[in-house]
This record gives C-alpha cells, structure tokens and sequence, in this order.
C-alpha cells in the first residue's frame, strides 16, 4: 500500500545534540509498542508523520531532535517481547500487517534494553531502594547507549487512586527520574509528579516535566465542542458519554477506582471550558471485542435562543495506540528540547497534548497557540546565548 | 418555565446613538419572526439571552445599540402577518407556545411597517426603478421612525444562482441599502454585494457590509473540527454530509440550484481549513416532517498514525430559526456600531457569523479572536477623537 | 395542528360488557396523566390513535371495551393533582400545549378517584392490614363507579430489588388486585406478581395477568434487531447501551438498585435471541436537562463472513411517557376482555408489550404472531357458548 | 486469528447429487473474489461460517450441495486475475491477510476457468450472437468439470436501468444460462431475468431462477425496523438515507442512472412494509477512502401518541464483500437444490436474500419464515418419490 517516501526529517539538531534516550514506563504495552515500531518505520521512510505534530513545518526550526536519532529502552513488569507484542497489533491492525517484520530490528533493539519494572507482589524493597533502583536502570541506559540526554515517559497501565500516604509506582518512577536527571512526561492519569512530596525535589531538579493523561478522543473533542458552545453563548444543560475500549487499557479502566483518575480530567476541560459543570456521566466499558479499537459516545444537551432545547451527538471510532503513539513521540521531542535548552519544571505549554494538564487553558485552540509559541521559544538561541526559565 | 428576569442589557450607547432600525428582506420569514419576537420578550425580561453573543460580558464596553432600542421593518412578498406566523412557529415549538401572546404589540408594530418586496412575476419596473423604490422604502422607515441609522438585513428565501449578467433580486436589495445609506448584512448564500458591477459602489458608499450565509450548524462544526484536524496533523480523507431540513428553507433548498449556492460556503470552510479538499458530498433535503427542526449529519473518514483509517461522526439536531436569530440580532448591532463609528467596507471581523465570509479566516477560534478585537475597537473613543477606517 | 377527527372506535362488546375500571398505582405519575389525558383526547375524536395497536383493524372484531367506556381511578403517593400534571406535561412538550384544557373534566374525574398509596415511611399498618386496605379502595371504585370489571396496572416509581422476605409494594398491591377480583397488569421492573408467595393465590384466582416492564424503546429495537443477526448467522460479539432520561423515572433509575431489576430484562432479550451472552453493558442516566424524553444509544459490534468485524449503533429519540401510555391502554383493554372471557393466569400472548414477558418468545415479530392470535382468540364466541383456559 | 477448526459441511446430498458448478458474471469482482476464497476457507475448516444461513442446523437435512463440492468460474471483462484481486482484499482487510496465500491454489483453478464476458464497446457481435457465445461458454464448463449441474450467478457491476427495447447486458447473461440449462441467480438490480421479452422463455424452461440485488445493510435493517413501526401503530413520517461506498461498486452507482435502479428496491422495502411511501430521499456516494467499508446512516422520524415527534437514527459499517459473499454461496446452494428437486419458475422463498425480490413479502421475519419451509421442501424425498412444481 505504502511505498518508501522520500521524507526529511528535521534533523537540524541532531547533530549538534547527539541522540537522545526514550524510556518508557510500560514498554511492552500497545502505546509503546506503536511508538516504537511507528518511529522506526518513519525513520526509514515507510509511512508518511502524519499524527506527528512535530513533523510539521512550524516546528521546523525548533531545533527538535530527529527521529532516528531517538533510541528507545524502558522497564515494565510484563514479559512478553515487543517483537511479539507487535505481531498482536499487526493482528488487530493497530500496525499494517507487514510493519513488525520490516522493522524487526528496531525492536529486538528496544527490547534488548528494557528492564524488570516493580513492584510487584512480594517485593520487599523500601521505596527509597526501589526509587534508586529504577534510577539506576536509567543511568546505565543513558551511559551505555551514550545518548545526549534522556527522556522518561510513563506509558503503563493505569493505577486506581492510591490510598493516602501511598506513594504509587508511577511516583517512584517520577522520583527515579529527577534522580537520574531525565525530563519526564506523564502519559496516563495516574499519580506520578503529582505528589505534594515530590514538588520540592521537582522544583529544585532543574528539570522539565509534562503531563496528564494523553487527550485522543473524547477529550480532545470536548477541547473544541465546549469553547465553541461558550463563544456562541450557547448554554450547555447536559454533557454524557460512554467510552467503550478493549485491549490493556479497556481492562484496566474496567476498575472503578482506575476509571476515576480518567473520567476527573475529563470533566475538567468541560468546567474550565464552559465556566460550569452540566449534567450528564461519563462510563469506560470493556469491550474486548473491539480490540485496540475504541469508540467514543458523547450526547449534548443545550438551550439555543428562548430556550430552545438542542442536542449535538458526536461518535468517534479511532485506534487507540495509533492516536496516542505520536504525541508520545511528539512529548518526547519537545521535552528533550527543553531540557536541552536547559528549561525546567511544569511545561504548560504542552497542555494541547493533555487531559488534565499543569496550569493549562482548556481550549484546544489556545494550547495550540501556545504550543507554537513554545515551538518558537525552543528554536535554537544566537551562537553564546543561554537562556534560563 | 421561565419567570422575568433581571436582564440589564448593555445600553452605554443608546442614549447618544438613539434608536436603530432593522430592515429585514424576508421579514415575514422564520429566521425574521423569531429575531423580532424573541427582541421583544428579552427586552422585556421574559427570557435570558441565550445565543446572543453581544450580550456577553466581552462586548459589554463596545457600545452596541440596547435590544430594547432596534426598530423593525422590512420587505416581504408573502403576506402572511407577523403575529400568524409567530402563532404558526410556536405551534412547532420554536417558540414557546406563550410568547406570541405576551409579544403581540410589538410583532403588531413591526407589521405594520413591512412593504411589498419584489420582483413579483409580471412586474415591469426596470432594475433602476426596483432599487429605487426599495431605497425609498428603506429612507421612508428611516425617516418616519426616527431611529439614528439603519441596518438592512437579507433573510430572505435562498435565491437560485443567477444567470450571468442577471441582478438577482438580492442585489437590487443591496443596491438600494447602499443608496438609501444603510449599512447591509447578508445572512443568506444569495449574491446580495457580490455583483462586480456594485462593488464600486459600495466601496464609495463609506459604509459598512458584511456577509454572507449565517453559520448556525454544520458549518459551525465543520470550522472548529476542521482545525482540531489539522492541528492534530490527522489526514482527512473524506467529508460527507447531509442535510434535512424542513421549513420554508428546506423547500428553497430542495432546488439544486439553490443548493448550489449553499454548498459552496460549506466547501470552502474544509478547502481552508484543511488546506486540500478531501473527498465526499454535501446533500440538502427537504423533509416537512421535521418542521423548522434541521438534521445534520457529518462523516469524516481520517488516516492517523502509520495510516490506520478512523472515523468521526456527528449528528447536530437544532432549530433553525433559534440559531439563526440571535445571530441576526447580533449582526444588526454590530453593524449599527461600526456605521455610527464610521467603520466601512466589508467587515471580515464578522467571519464569525458567516458560512463564506468576506476575506476572513476559516476557523471558528481565529474568527472569535477576530471578533473580540473587533469589540475592543467598536468602544467608545475618547472624547474628541474620531476614527475612519 | 389537529382538528377533529372522525374517529370510530371499536364499540362491539362496550354495550354489551358494560364500562370498564382501570385502577392505577402511580396515578399521578407522568405515564398514568398521559394514559388518561389521552384516552380523552382519543374518545373525544381530538386526535388520531397513533401507536395503539388495539385500534388497528386485526383488533376489531376481538371485543375490546372501547376507550370512552375506560373509567379511571387509583392509588398514589405523591399529592399533586392530576389536571396540574397534565400542565407540567405540555410544557415539556409531551402533551399538546391545548391537551390539558381540553380534557379538564376527565383529569378532573379521574382524580377525585384517586386514593392514598402506600406505605409511606412511618406507616404502622402489617402487611395484610396494607392488602386489605388496598383491596378495599379497588373494590370501592368498582362498586361505587358501576364498571362491569376492573383491570389494575402497576405504573408507579421502580422499585429496588427487595430484600429476601420483604413483600415489596408492588406485591402489596399486587395481591390486593387478586383479593378484589380484578385483572393485573405490571407496566414496571418492580417485582408485582413474581413473589413465590403469591404465586399459589394467583393460581387460584382464576385472574389473568400479565408483565413486566412495558418494551418502549432499547429493548423494542433489540427485539427486532437481535433476530435478525441471528437469522443471518451473524456473530454478535458484543452489544453495549447507554439511556439517558431525565423525568421522574430517570430519578429513580439513578439508584442502582432499581436499575439493576431494569437491566435484567434488557439482558434477557439478547440472551433468549441471539442464544448468547455478547459482551457490553447497559447504563442508565439520569439526565434532568431532557426532561421526559428519553435516548438510548446501542452499540453492536458483530462478526460477519470470515471473521470480518462490523459494527451498528441506534440512536433512539422518543418521549417516554408517550411510548408507554397507549400500550398501557392496549394492556388494560386486552386484560379487561380476557377477564371478561374467562382467561386466566399469566397472558404469555402479552410479551409483545414487555421486557421480561412470562414464558414468552424474545422476537418481536414471533410476540407479535402471538398477540394476533390472541386477538382472534378474543373475539366474541357463539351465543351461549362458554370458554374455558 | 483463527485454527483450523473441526467443520462437518452438509454433506447429505454431495455424494449424491455430484459437484456443483458456479458460473460467476462479474467473477473478477470483490464479491466474487470473497465468495471463492471464502468458500476455499471454509472447505479447509479455517474459518467458521459466520454469515452463510445454510450452514445453520435448519437446513441440515435440507439436502444442499456441501462447500467443497462447489467448481467456480465465470465471465468478466476485467483483467486483473483472481489471485492479485484476492491481494488487493486482503491488503483492504476485507479478507484476512493470511488467506490468499493459504486458498492460492483454489484461486488459480477459479481463475483459469473466467472466459472474456460482455460486450466491450465496439463488439459487432448481434445479440443472439453473444446470448449464443455466454451459452457455450456455461455448456463448456459444465462438460469440462463435469458437475452435475451449474447455477449462474450475476455478480457484476450494477448496470444504468437500460433505455426502451435495448438488451443489457445482464439480460443477454440471463438468456444465456437459460439457453444452457442452468439455475440462475441476479445478486444486482441490474435487468437480468425482468425483461418482458425473457419471460416466456424463463417460464417454459423448467428452471428455477431468483432475484434481484443482495439485501446486505441499509435494506435488511429496514426489513426488521419498518414492521416493528407498523406493529406499533407508530406513524412513520420521513425516512431518509445516506450510503457512503468505496470499491468498485461505490464508483458504479456514482452514476445516477445506475443508482436509481438500487434505490428502487430500497423505496420499495419501506412501501410493502408501511403501507405508505414516507417523505425522504435515499444518496449513494462515493467515498473512494472506505475501500469496500460501507457506511448506511438512516434517519426516520415518526409520530408516537399524539402526535408527539420522535427520531430513530441508524448506523451500519460493513464489509460489503463480506456481507454480500455469504448470501452468494448460501444462494447458489439453494438454487443448485431447486434445480434438482424440479422446482422451477420465480423462487419467491428466497425474498430474505433481496431487496426487491420476486413477489415476496417485505418483512424479514416473515421472508425467514418462507426460507424455513423452503428448507423443508428441499429436504430430500422418500426413495422413488418424483416432486414437480
Ligand atoms: N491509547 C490512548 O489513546 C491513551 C490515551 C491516554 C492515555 N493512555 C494511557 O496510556 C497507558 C498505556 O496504555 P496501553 O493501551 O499501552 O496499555 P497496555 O495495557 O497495552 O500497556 C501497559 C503496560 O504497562 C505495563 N505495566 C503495568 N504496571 C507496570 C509497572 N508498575 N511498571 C512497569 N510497567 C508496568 C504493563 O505490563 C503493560 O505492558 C494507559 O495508562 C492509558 O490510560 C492511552
Ligand atoms: N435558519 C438558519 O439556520 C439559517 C442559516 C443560514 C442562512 N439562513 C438563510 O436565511 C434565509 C431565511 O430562512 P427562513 O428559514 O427564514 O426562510 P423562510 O422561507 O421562512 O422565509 C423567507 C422569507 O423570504 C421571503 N421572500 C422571498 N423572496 C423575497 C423577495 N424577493 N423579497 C422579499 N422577501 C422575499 C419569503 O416570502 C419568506 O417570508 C434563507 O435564505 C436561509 O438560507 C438560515
Ligand atoms: N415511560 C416508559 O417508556 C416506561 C417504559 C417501561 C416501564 N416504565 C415504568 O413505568 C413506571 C412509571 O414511570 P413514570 O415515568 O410515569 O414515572 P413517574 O415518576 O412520573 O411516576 C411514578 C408515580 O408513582 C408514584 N408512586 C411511587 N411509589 C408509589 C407507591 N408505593 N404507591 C403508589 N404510587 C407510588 C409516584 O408518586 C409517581 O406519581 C416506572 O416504573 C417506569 O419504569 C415506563
Ligand atoms: N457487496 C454488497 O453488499 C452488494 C449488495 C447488493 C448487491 N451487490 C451487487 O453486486 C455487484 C458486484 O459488486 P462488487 O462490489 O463485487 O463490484 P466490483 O466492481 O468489485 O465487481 C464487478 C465486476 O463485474 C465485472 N463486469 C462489469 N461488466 C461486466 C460484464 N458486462 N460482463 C462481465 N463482467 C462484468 C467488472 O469487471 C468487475 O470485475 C454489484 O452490482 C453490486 O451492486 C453488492
Ligand atoms: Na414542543
Ligand atoms: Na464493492
């Protein structure tokens, strides 16, 4: 279907930047197992970015780094080989059925440096050892795939709400990666940065970090329904969905209290966007029949002029790794640069990509605006010029 | 349901400015009744101002003309009065069943200064005399009522694209608000302004027009999805819809080649957007069953990462006349603002309100930034300072 | 909108049987006031008999009571009066704003014939003293109204599931219409009849009866749509459904209780048809902004030739109380004639109008062959000839 | 995916009856490619038979000729051989992306028996001619494979309805197969069999022949739904239609002239089972970026008691292959049958199959009923026992 394109990858800043290093928390899982298989086949010109924010010319001189130069390792606590892992995708066309053995390389690669994540049941180190544990591994991969900086991004099941005083293991993650001096990003809605425990030592890091909970469906619609209702003076009554998933994550959200993390950024971007909370619920249901496949109901409820009840009704069927696997890439790139260019602490500019994100406007059109700003900001300085925070 | 209200509708402009006239071509239509109906009851209280967007607090210093200070009146070459289809529109539910009752002197009043529009068949007057006598009209309502300035706005019946070389009736309305120093709206797809032969005209006239086609469905979707797409760097594909549409407009409409005129504004918002035209058609039909209750049904087929195809879809139930009318009133205001100010030529500020609007951006965030300025600049300069344009 | 229409109702047996009873339990709910506003409407030729089956032609010769010889009655627990109800109706659109005014004298005679439900929080009374109580407020109405017999329908609020042991009120209620000789219709999930321990005197009573849950919407389409995936050997993997309703059932279906008894019968339909339990879930949600309408969202994914995945989804738009109302009526006549004829213990040729039928097929179109049967079997026998179960 | 399953075909008759020849117009089409792969899937218990109606245990003893006894060929005017545009299927996901590889030796043996179908612009031949040429070509390939008997099936692209006096095509197929003694099948709403002028002949010729155009989405919906409205006494205002298709049949029916010959039996499903022709038009468009995925969205408003308005709307995504391929071999197993038992003439049973079938009734419940009991009949008589007509 897809012949070998003739692609140029921004690569202006690659050379002086060296490689850079991708570890992703949940390494094996569908989200990472799509970007790596994803990068590796846009690296070598099978597919055209599209989904790929970054490949667009208004990131052009931002200084990212290029795609082949992104080396991926990780830790998860499943065992199944990305090899494997992107043959189930190709099954489900997640990935074009030819993709895992084109980039069969790429993988083992990967692979080869992912390492056991935790804890699992029965582990009895302190979080302080598993914190330095995980710590570890990052540093050993930094130093021996010698890339220039490394950014960690947690891609792993989500957590349900951890108990009060529970330090969760995306925390630990989150902590391991100022300990190790990565940038961090924050893929799912679990805990992670967000730790009042954790804010000293983030702040006092030097070190960029992004998050929560990737925004690739009903989210990122609701980002551009809600402020159109506002504009409009429209007054929004009532704002219901249903999500219906399969795969990992379907079953993982089939959990009450992990779906709870979930649905809370999603009424955030209707009550920052609308001024007000409408009626209306929001349900995940597991629906292992649809595979990696997911399908998005949302039903609107609203008063026109003289109160003239209206409904908007919007259903979105997209695949899931496919929507997120290039804002993983894309987070990467941009934290990567701001590490490099040596900005720290929460990025709200990267709020576009986000269901619930640090100190962001809710508008999709405003985080964009803001997001090329940031593109701008990162374009590489005048030779001798630093530049702080 | 709805008790009055303590409505303090922004009147910093009424006293200086005085009254404004509304002349409506199409004034016994339902876009028409239900502006001056629904004018009425929020002057009165009766109801909050839902959908009118220059009753937000954004355009509360711009100086707009008070709701309870537009004037009405208008040509229409049906003869059905004002309160009967106020009466008939309540009977459908676009207006609650009360508000005709409760709002009849003042639809009484608009009545009675509706004159017979034109060109009915047979009639031999020649296009000079045409312009003419609805310049007359326009003057006689202007001067009779008292109002400070007038706004002519075209709501009338989707016309047919003309036959080259022919004015159609929309243009001798146009031609006659110029000559009768009106500012002009377009809230139809027919010609009205965009005939070459008055573009000079109106470029002389130092007045202020805007244009064309009111966005109050589809459309509106389309100018904040298409974006999100292309933000997104998601690869649409295909755009398909369809129309139903009962009411007087939905028989208009069922003529292809007023359906033609339509379609083009709706095109155009994707070509713009998206920056390609992606595949799929746009269809118009007429279903009376549904009143003046329109359907609206989007499918948009995209490729995302890696070429996985996805789809979106979207069902918009409103009513039409309850979108359209605030959007009108909204119009008039500002209209009667930039003419008092001074402002002229056409106003892509407005592109807001438009389906295909003159020069302006295609998406529904840069159009409301647009629209904000504009407010900004419509308040009141200080004291001695004049501004042109 | 609608004149007066020459309107023949069936009449054959109303000279003959006399007027018949019709005791509600919820008699001022939003069913019970559409039920009663509408028999009046209909008896009054002011509207066409859309959606009752009864008045179709297969049902002419079945010897049905006609509609103006319906008297109506009941229990309720709340205190606003029906003509008041009626009001609330129409200004949320699900009676003709002109209904109530229309049919003032009947609302107004219907609920003088209303009487306290119960039991109400703090009512002291046993179980046979709360039975007896009811029994004798339903033999009251028939005597002192003069009908030849009496059919009680269970329309008040869903129950929860009750307790082991605990005779809920629908059961209360339930066998008081055994102990007062009158026919028993369960409109609601609620338990009513299905109590082992009335099983034995409903045996004995020699009453027909028949439920539960009257079929309006979701389940109506899955009754049709689950046979024909089974007729085309389709696989159906999963089937999901979101409702949302605001209205008073909307309140009492937010509570999981009740709408777990609700969902049971939902789940039964599939099952019994497809053969299968697919996938998916169903929710409810309550959603005040629509007032007493209603929409359920199914979502059926489904495998075809070679494994091929498919998917449909229905979108279903109606206003509850109208959906269920007329087939309240139909029920009532059916029962009141199998009374009068005879035909006792549960009426599995009933299924047709429920969710959870007793005993009967899940295909529309079988429950629809049985209904016609019924008919016919219904139909007035030679003179002097007796029948039997 | 799948293993090899344990499959027992009905095999009552193969041994019996001999091998089936399938003569396949259009045999280089997707729906043909699907049914022969297809068919070689099933034979080799790699697939289960979802979709295939004759597979289910109601027509176990119905004596239908057993899947691996069908022989394919056929006429096309197409180039592309069997094999590649099983490649192109797969490539789609219409067909399973192992499966060509795994029935390439059924697909060639297919392939070399497609003789050149039709006349090509420019053929000189005269119409008896060509009748004569296709006839050979049928008698030459049940002599050469030596089946027992041959059904011709017209699979190929929907035709525009011809001009007064002209022969299309499929006509001149359908004089064919009855010229060389075969059963015959029209799976499109091409002409086929419905000439005046082929009625005598079809009629002395002691064949058995069905038709027209395969019932597989929006149709087959509408089958189940209109007759549940109409048991409902639900008053059914506007039903309205949009197909989205890609593949080659979406190009076909681009055309209008050919598009209308589909959208007549689509019209007439909803007047046999209303009783009535609703407002509402039906569009099918080209959507190139579907591949062979159709979607059908139906829109159908409906009046409830009261008069009060309601909305079903529906949504269908299928594989048309898929959908289609199925009802070919369930078709041709059926007809082959008839052919055996004598049974010859119009075959009114088989009206679940078509949208506009030969004098059928329109209710899928009822045309499955007439299947059922056709099964029966074909069941195979006592020893010695003859059946006619
Ligand atoms: N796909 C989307 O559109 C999307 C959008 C927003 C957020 N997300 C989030 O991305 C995450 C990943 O989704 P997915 O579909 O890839 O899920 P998945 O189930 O396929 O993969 C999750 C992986 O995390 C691993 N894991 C679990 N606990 C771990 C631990 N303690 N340490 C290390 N690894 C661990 C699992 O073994 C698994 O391999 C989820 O949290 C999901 O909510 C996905
Ligand atoms: N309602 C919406 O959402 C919406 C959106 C965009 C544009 N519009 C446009 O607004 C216009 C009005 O819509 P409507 O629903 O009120 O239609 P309508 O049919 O109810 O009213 C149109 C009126 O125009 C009158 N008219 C026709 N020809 C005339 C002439 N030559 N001179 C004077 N009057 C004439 C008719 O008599 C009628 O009263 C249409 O062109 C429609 O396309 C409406
Ligand atoms: N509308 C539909 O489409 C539909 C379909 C199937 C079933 N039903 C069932 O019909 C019932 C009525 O629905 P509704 O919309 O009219 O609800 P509603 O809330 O408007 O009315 C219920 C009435 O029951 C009364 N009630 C509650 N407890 C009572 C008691 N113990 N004794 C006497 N009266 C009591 C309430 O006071 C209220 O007036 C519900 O159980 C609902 O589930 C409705
Ligand atoms: N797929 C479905 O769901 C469905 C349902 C109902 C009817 N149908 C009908 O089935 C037919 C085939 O559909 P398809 O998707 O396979 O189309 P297709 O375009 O893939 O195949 C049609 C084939 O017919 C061949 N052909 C055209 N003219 C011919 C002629 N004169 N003689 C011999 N061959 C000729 C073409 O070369 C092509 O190979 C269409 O008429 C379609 O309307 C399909
Ligand atoms: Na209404
Ligand atoms: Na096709």
């Amino acid at each position: 279907m897809f012949r070998r394109l003739p692609v140029s990858h921004h690569t202006n800043s690659s050379a002086a930047g060296g490689r850079t290093g991708v570890w992703l928390i949940g390494a094996r899982g569908s989200v990472a197992t799509t970007a790596v298989a994803g990068c590796a086949a846009l690296a070598a010109g099978l597919q055209p970015p599209t989904g790929l924010v970054t490949e667009t010319e208004e990131f052009a001189a931002s200084g990212l780094p290029a795609l082949p130069s992104l080396v991926f390792g990780g830790h998860d606590t499943a065992g199944t080989p990305l090899p494997k892992r992107a043959e189930e995708l190709a099954a489900q066309g997640v990935l074009p059925h030819w993709l895992p053995a084109a980039v069969t390389a790429e993988l083992a690669a990967a692979e080869a440096r992912i390492r056991p994540g935790g804890p699992l049941p029965g582990d009895g180190r302190s979080r302080t050892e598993l914190i330095e544990a995980f710590a570890a591994d990052m540093r050993e991969f930094t130093e021996s795939t010698g890339v220039a900086r490394t950014v960690v991004v947690n891609v792993a099941s989500t957590e349900p709400l951890p108990a009060a005083g529970v330090w969760p293991a995306s925390s630990l993650y989150a902590a391991a990666a100022l300990r190790a001096g990565c940038g961090y990003v924050n893929f799912t809605p679990s805990t992670g940065m967000h730790l009042p425990e954790l804010a000293q030592q983030a702040a006092a890091s030097g070190l960029p970090y992004a998050g929560r909970d990737g925004k690739t469906g009903q989210t990122l619609l609701r980002a551009v329904l809600a402020p159109m209702f506002r504009q409009r003076a429209l007054a929004v009554r009532a704002w219901s969905g249903t999500n219906l998933l399969g795969g990992g994550d379907g079953a993982a959200l089939a959990d009450p209290a992990a779906a709870a993390a979930k649905n809370a950024g999603k009424a955030r971007v209707l009550a920052d966007n609308l001024g007000t909370v409408p009626e209306g619920e929001v349900h995940i249901d597991e629906v292992p029949a649809l595979g990696d496949w997911k399908t998005a109901w949302d039903h609107v409820v609203f008063d026109g002029f003289l109160g003239t009840r209206m409904v908007l009704q919007t259903i979105w069927q997209g695949c899931d790794s496919a929507l997120a696997a290039p804002l993983v890439l894309d987070l990467v790139r941009l934290t990567a640069r701001a590490l490099e260019r040596g900005l720290s602490g929460p990025r709200p500019e990267l709020g576009f990509y986000f269901k619930d994100p640090d100190g962001a406007t809710s508008s999709l059109a405003e985080q964009y605006a803001a997001l090329l700003a940031f593109a701008d900001r990162l374009a590489s300085p005048a030779p001798g010029e630093g530049e702080g925070r």
